[in-house]
């Protein structure tokens, strides 16, 4: 995995999910700090067709292996904390 | 919506999850501070098949409206911060 190709690559996600994975639109997933194996599994699906997005189906048809692996690293490379109320 | 009655279902959800929505099993996603639509429309999937997954499927079958709503109200009101390297 090559978390910097993946950054790279992640420009195309930005206008939804945000340049550092956090959404800006409101029915976009946080992607920032998400585990790679979740992600990896999920762009998959859309890739296939399992996980069915009109626009997710699209933008991952054309996605290698390592695309997907790359993307996931960067994601999951994000730094997050949570904190309850 | 009703994020306390929603943290009180979540109960269930954080042998995955975690018990404030940041992941504890390697597969599953963070739910913490995720928009509630997001949240909402997935588990809607979850309930009726759209989205399929062994175990989401079965725990999301039996979830009223209102406790889809309560579950994204409570995930979305934790507090994320993301910090990129």
């Amino acid at each position: 995995q090559d978390s910097a190709a993946g950054r790279l690559k992640a420009q195309a996600c930005s206008v939804c999910h945000g340049t550092m994975g956090v959404a800006v639109h409101p029915e976009a997933p946080h992607l920032a700090g998400q585990p790679a194996a979740y992600l990896e599994t999920q762009l998959r699906h859309y890739r296939n067709g399992q996980r069915q997005h009109p626009v997710m189906n699209v933008i991952a048809r054309p996605l290698s292996d390592s695309d997907i692996e790359n993307l996931a690293a960067w994601f999951a490379s994000i730094r997050v904390d949570a904190q309850g109320r």
